[in-house]
């Protein structure tokens, strides 16, 4: 059976072309503008200041009636998104009024300090309840932020079944695809037809599949992953083609113990939409999304954004105590390292007192250097993290990096030897400090590039640790160039 | 017909049982070191030094037939890999040679620099081929980077209706939904059954259609969007069932005009699998996928990091003349800012001649400022990008930071005051060292959260102009404090 003629064209290449036979251009313009408001507030429209208010109110009121309704209808990721601009105790509050009435799968959508919060005050029965109804990998992302004790009372609230599963999926090592993959998958053998599979999907709907999927995993009777097949391509098909026939074969797999990151990355560069994951055998064991991957990169872009600035947890929930202490150790280590650059000036005291106009200066060699060391490193970082930096391109990048920093070096010296000269009348004093520059931006960058690099050479994250030693290395040497070459030449 | 029995476990809802009764555990352990093998050096392997330095040594021999095959069988993604880690002169070589045997899509795959070197040497019309084999969003990707006169040789080498379509994705604005939509789709009215739908699809296979895509959306008469329902839903349906009665009613939507990073927003949030893009009278024209939005949040997250660092380009391919030149433009502002807080310790001169000591602290007192700023700006930063920090919880998160400056300057005071009388053992300067501290670890709070929030309210991207604020305040406050109270207690 063929669609019929008339319906042909709503279903045509290009939309634009249907809906102006279709006219209807007048009457539809009163409805615009109230697609265009709808559009233009999107879906945070309840997250208004004044959405926000009305429900603060319903918590102090301990309303549960007026909180329940407020909440109802919305969707999960905006009652997320609530919960988590709402202030501790009203959080908490919340949580008590409302829980129970809403879809398990908004715990799954909490994070950091919120999901903390709420899950300290609601029973284990309606985490267990809500546990039972999720995906394995939303399950598991629950349970895994879960104390010991509480763990253990949810699972063991479970079906047999369900807790061997969680149990299995909470051994993977955190960050890795066992963790993020879900369990409940279809895959199919390679002599089904087309016609089979559809009726089996069709017989098992509900209960045993995963809520939504993408792909077909064709497998060999070993269950080894050798094929995929999306939905789409399925549907195309006639009902006796063999699924062998239409497969993309070598699919992109992953192993269980695969780093999130490195899941991630492959999803970005191959353009996956699911990828198996697979056991120490070779064997389908589960199966990654790519909309639990959307939530990995953005997470792993801002734990580099914020580790290159020294914040381990960027979470705005967090309580002022976590944040101050995790704050500190940077701030503490970077201490360190002031006090290493102000030695390296009192190396100089004598100096100094000769020439105060050293002391006013100095900082600007520092600073420049700093500024310019952390151009490189970002860059390097980035390149890094989405290996576009290999060993293949390494020593060019470096090269690279070595002359940019000598033109943009020898151009600022030469501004800020005007500068001096301007300043302080004084040529040679000039001619130190666009010397010290010089020096100086070319240590920064060779250090921006190569302090990463060999970070990430020996295993250690170049988001965090870099900046520390960059930082170091642009103050000892912007001091230790601009003071030293001011006692040889000027004193 | 249902599937046989034998075939069911295959399918089970958790693999492992399955392959337990499969046994075959001992002639798959010899394949099993193969295949973690497989899976350690993954999909980069092209990508060692080893066959990189291959590729060059064709390049260089001009050794078409080599190059051919030393690039055919690889991912459309590992040949761009590969474009874009060779040197300028090799890529353009490499291009030349191969190009015309190579999947159009890979030129989709190319970024910043790699891009425009290879689209440089090859032709228009092996340009305008692979214009007319992509979907329209890739092929848009592709026009939008051409030079003007490239652009028109190959618009007018397509048909018609190609560049008609393309003309029009065109003239939407840059990073706008109507550039990254594909108008490729398929829209099915409500009162289509399941049935109706499949055989539409069978019979409208490969020519009409988009490549791949994993949700239907639903459109009522007049082309507006009303649901979605995917495939994998449809596929679990009987037949007659109605396509209202399985569809997920009001659909995510964006409009033309919507910037790529609000999509990618709304795609991470409510884990979108596709969008329908819709015009400004709300009728269907497009639709976005997931795949394109994981490069869109990859991009961003860049963008973010590198701004933040005063990197305009993150691309390590660009040319020693662009890096040089935009990284410039930064440094030169940061000079000011420099030269400001230079001025500011020029004021006190007659200060520092009188005690030397206080040019050897001063340094200290600016760069944990520095730090301290930079961090809660990071957390700003990307709070904002986030909409975890809005107006509803402005307020809460404004006074945390400030509780947060207040304990870490606090204790940092502690510490570097005894230091400071370690050191230099003067109680007095020690007190100025603490009091400077606390001052200007305060104020790098403050600045650190309002300075985004403030360029974000304005329209401004916080990201590219919070960090000269937020240092030249924390530098200038730094040395105003710590030699203002010096002169005042000291001297």
């Amino acid at each position: 059976m063929s669609a019929p003629e008339d319906q042909d064209d709503l279903m045509t290449k290009d939309p634009e072309r249907a809906q102006s036979e279709h006219g209807g251009e007048d009457q539809s313009q009163s409805k615009a503008s109230e697609i265009a408001q709808d559009l233009n507030y999107g879906m945070d429209i309840h997250l208004q200041p004044d959405f926000v208010r009305s429900v603060i109110e319903a918590v102090h009121a301990e309303d549960r009636e007026l909180a329940r309704s407020l909440v109802a209808e919305q969707h999960v990721a905006d009652i997320a998104d609530l919960f988590e601009v709402l202030p501790p105790e009203e959080r908490r509050t919340l949580a008590v009024l409302v829980a129970d009435s809403l879809d398990p799968i908004f715990l799954s959508e909490l994070e950091g300090a919120a999901f903390d919060d709420v899950i300290r005050v609601i029973s284990p029965q309606v985490i267990a309840d809500a546990v039972q109804q999720l995906d394995t990998d939303d399950a598991v992302y629950i349970l895994e932020d879960l104390d010991a004790d509480a763990q253990h009372q949810v699972l063991h609230a479970l079906t047999r079944e369900d807790r061997m599963a969680l149990e299995e999926g909470l051994a993977f090592p955190e960050d890795s695809a066992g963790r993020l993959m879900q369990r409940d998958l279809v895959a199919v053998p390679e002599f089904w037809s087309v016609g089979q599979t559809i009726d089996y999907l069709r017989a098992h709907d509900d209960h045993e599949q995963p809520r939504d999927f993408y792909e077909l995993i064709v497998i060999d009777p070993t269950y080894r992953p050798i094929g995929t097949v999306p939905l789409s391509r399925l549907l195309g098909c006639q009902r006796p083609v063999r699924i062998r026939d239409v497969m993309t074969p070598e699919p992109h797999i992953v192993s269980v113990s695969t780093d999130q990151e490195e899941v991630a990355r492959q999803f970005a560069k191959y353009h996956l939409i699911s990828a198996g994951v697979v056991n120490e055998h070779g064997r389908l064991v589960g199966v990654i999304t790519v909309d639990d991957i959307v939530g990995v990169i953005e997470d792993e872009a801002s734990e580099d954004i914020l580790a290159l600035a020294g914040v381990s947890e960027g979470d705005v929930n967090n309580s002022i105590r976590d944040v101050t202490r995790t704050r500190f150790i940077w701030l503490f280590v970077n201490m360190g390292t002031a006090i290493l650059a102000s030695m390296v000036i009192g190396l100089f005291e004598a100096t100094l007192e000769t020439m105060v106009a050293l002391a006013v200066l100095m900082p600007i060699v520092a600073s420049m250097g700093g500024n310019a060391g952390t151009q490189t490193m970002a860059v390097a970082v980035r390149a890094l993290a989405t290996k576009e930096l290999s060993p293949a391109n390494a020593m060019r990048i470096v090269n690279k990096e070595l002359m940019v920093a000598l033109i943009n070096g020898a151009a600022l010296a030469v501004i800020v030897g005007f500068v001096g000269i301007i300043w302080f009348g004084d040529i040679l004093l000039a001619f130190v400090l666009a010397a010290a520059m010089i020096i100086n931006i070319v240590m920064a960058g060779l250090s921006g590039i190569l302090i990463p690099m060999m970070l990430d050479r020996f295993g250690i994250d170049p988001a965090v640790a870099s900046s520390v030693f960059v930082t170091t290395i642009t103050d000892v040497v912007g001091f230790f160039a601009f003071l030293g070459l001011a006692a040889l030449i000027l004193i």
